[in-house]
């Protein structure tokens, strides 16, 4: 393979036209969410009152193929297919053997693979008159991409954003709202929950669990508003299933197997996106590595509990059985605001619990470290949350032989975590060694299912 | 056309590996470069002080096609070619009748068109021996391009950032560190020109002209540094000669010829970039209008003389034949600071005498709505000085026939630019109508020759 070919493009006519479900190739069937009252398994019925009723029958889908709107693949061609690239440089530097490439998100129009869910979601809402999107978001790119993803559509979208990336990144609300969104830091005096949380601690700098709840309750008492989730739910993982399929198609052109997919979880939708395609390879015998990888700060799938578990803070949504920390549970301030969440996704953690999943957690300033020499040899800047993913690859490659292939995905790009960068510049990022007695903590606090 | 194909990618091996020169091929011959004392044509000896003999050959060269070295094209296959999109959402939007296209040159590690020349001109320096570079950045595109440039091989960088942009951008520094640059606001105190204008001038928020000056000087009392600068000079504009070379194959794979080709000019190499590959067919006698957009504010092509003057404000580069406001010339604090130069590129002004080029000025409101309209239709989020190139596209789109097509330049990225568009939403932007009297002001200071 030359050079010449390190930037492989898929042709525009290859685009995947159908999205995978994993759900009917789970070794085990996937644990149904329950209702948080009663714990029974919750209906499409229960759903319809925050979601529309495509993506409910998405959510449960048992068809393997979901095809994609004309209109929503009319969006995705803005940015996809995106590029698969080969870091050379990068394998230099580490003295890799194996290959090296990375999928990059970063092209999107939000700067991250967000979109590729957040563009459908807004379209199936959009074909069911609903009007205004409300959702949360934590480093801020899910809020840019359901902003995106609105102004194609026509629709109103309204933000909450977790107060310690609202601060910490004012360019996200800008952008948010020149697509036409309304932003609020969460929590805001807007909702109920929000407005007891500012009262029991005016200072609370908010969680992902937290803004989720505010704006679970602005649609739930809304008539023409719906809420959207940028991660977790299965069929946000199914959405992002076209990262994966093209990646396939991409190695398959140059006559390549993946040996180790890598990427970084937070809700775990960009890993599942990346490796939910090649499940059934490798339930079928092929040797894939699933490598997951995220932050020592808040370990949910390398020392999550997998039991069932409420999605938010406030205790609104149905339970899902995941690997949790406990939804009480509030993860120190880091920089990989994406990363900060107290689950992941059942469809990951079902995978997990069948041993198909390799999780590892990594310090802050270790992945800014790998996030600076992949700048400094493949010249782009790495989000925060992606920095996750490059420092996971470097480990698996520095092992891997020399026929080998780690694929990783770069979720997006920092350059509005560029504050990030200059704490880490100078020396002020901590790094946070959970103590086990916070998530015992934190875990009590989980309904006894 | 279908939608399928409206990302027209270049395959990878047919990128191109000579870049095109101008020179030969211009109507009258270019006006020599003067020396600034003596009003003598300067050798290649004097520039020499300043710029490694390379580059030197290439500012002079009477060659058609300039090889691009094999590293160089290394580098550039870290994001080239790039794609040539068809804005279609934007047609619609406008109601234009012809097509619209963009090439985007923002998907380079630095956000800009900026590395296509960045990276030779490093590559090209570490040849001859040299160790560190010396620059000026206006916007902070050049100055991350170079620092980009410089990491790709292993050298040091000194950029001197206009102090205007240094305040308004602080991510921009913050980026150029991280790629391992250092970088001063200018006026400084580390060169006795910047030292001078803050004794005269304590608050001066400093000019592209004079930050050249602080870099000259660098580079001219320091052994083993050379000075870069990021436009006007031929062989930068022969460099991004790339750009309209890759755009030329994307149309004519389409079966298309441009109707119009529209870029925005500060020093002009974008704008460079896109034409001039398209010179020769124009001689010939085809059809194709060059439109250059320029801010208001600065209005070098639209309302400057014709007539030799200093490239920087310190009198200390040689003198140019070009279109300037005068040497002394002080824009306002526009957002588009890469717009905010008193000259333009000679081979530009050289066209723009002989009548090739329509040049048309805006206002920055004027230019915010295009880029508005643009981030709610396309999705994506422009530069300041790229939204003069939006506005001067839809403008030419919204007279131009059905089977006509529009060309215009994305230079540039606004994700660091953030803080002017919350201006924008804020209303706080405004526009500067440049007395007459200001610029024959500035005038008067040119030398006469």
């Amino acid at each position: 393979m030359s050079n010449a070919h390190d930037r492989i493009i898929l042709p525009a006519d290859k685009m995947p036209t159908q999205w995978y479900n994993p759900q009917p190739d789970l070794p085990t069937p996937l644990a149904p969410p329950l209702d948080p009252e009663t714990h029974e398994p919750v209906t499409p019925d229960q759903l319809g009152v925050i979601f529309p009723t495509s993506l409910i029958e998405q959510e449960m889908s048992q068809d393997r193929w979901i095809p994609i709107p004309q209109p929503v693949l009319d969006a995705y061609r803005l940015w996809r297919p995106t590029p698969l690239i080969r870091a050379r440089n990068l394998e230099k530097a580490i003295g890799a053997k194996c290959r090296i490439f990375y999928k990059d998100e970063s092209v999107s129009p939000a700067g991250s693979h967000k979109p590729n869910t957040a563009v459908p979601q807004a379209y199936f809402n959009m074909t069911e008159g609903v009007k205004r999107l409300s959702t949360e978001t934590g480093a801020g790119q899910w809020g840019t991409a359901l902003s995106f993803a609105c102004s194609q559509f026509g629709m109103d979208c309204t933000v909450y954003m977790v107060k310690v990336s609202y601060e910490m990144k004012p360019y996200r609300q800008i952008l948010i709202r020149n697509y036409g969104s309304t932003v609020h830091p969460s929590p805001s005096e807007l909702t109920r929950t929000g407005a007891e949380m500012l009262r029991r601690d005016p200072g609370c700098k908010g969680s992902l669990g937290l803004a989720i709840s505010e704006a679970v309750e602005d649609a739930a008492t809304h008539d023409d508003t719906k809420y959207t989730l940028g991660s977790v739910l299965n069929h946000v993982l199914v959405h992002q299933t076209i990262v994966g399929l093209e990646t396939e198609q991409q190695l398959a052109e140059q006559g390549l197997k993946p040996d180790h997919l890598v990427g970084c979880v937070g809700g775990g939708s960009n890993f599942a996106g990346l490796v939910l395609p090649f499940l059934r390879r490798k339930l079928d015998g092929e040797n894939i590595h699933f490598v997951a990888s995220e932050p020592r700060a808040c370990p949910s799938l390398t020392r999550g509990e997998y039991r069932y578990d409420y999605g938010d803070m406030a205790r609104l949504t149905p339970l899902m059985k995941m690997h949790t920390l406990g939804h009480a549970f509030m993860p120190a301030p880091i920089h990989a605001g994406g990363l900060r969440y107290h689950g992941d996704a059942p469809i990951l953690c079902n995978l997990m619990e069948e041993g198909l999943i390799d999780a590892r957690s990594y310090f802050q300033t270790d992945c800014f470290d790998a996030a600076r020499l992949f700048l400094q040899t493949q010249g782009f800047l790495p989000a925060p949350e992606t920095s996750h993913a490059i420092k996971a690859a470097i480990d698996v490659a520095k092992e891997a032989g020399p026929d080998e292939n780690v694929v990783f995905l770069y979720s997006g790009h920092g350059m509005l975590d560029l504050a990030s960068y200059d704490a880490y510049l100078k020396g002020n990022l901590d790094n946070f060694e959970l103590p086990q007695s916070d998530i015992d903590n934190a875990l009590k606090e989980c309904p006894q299912i």
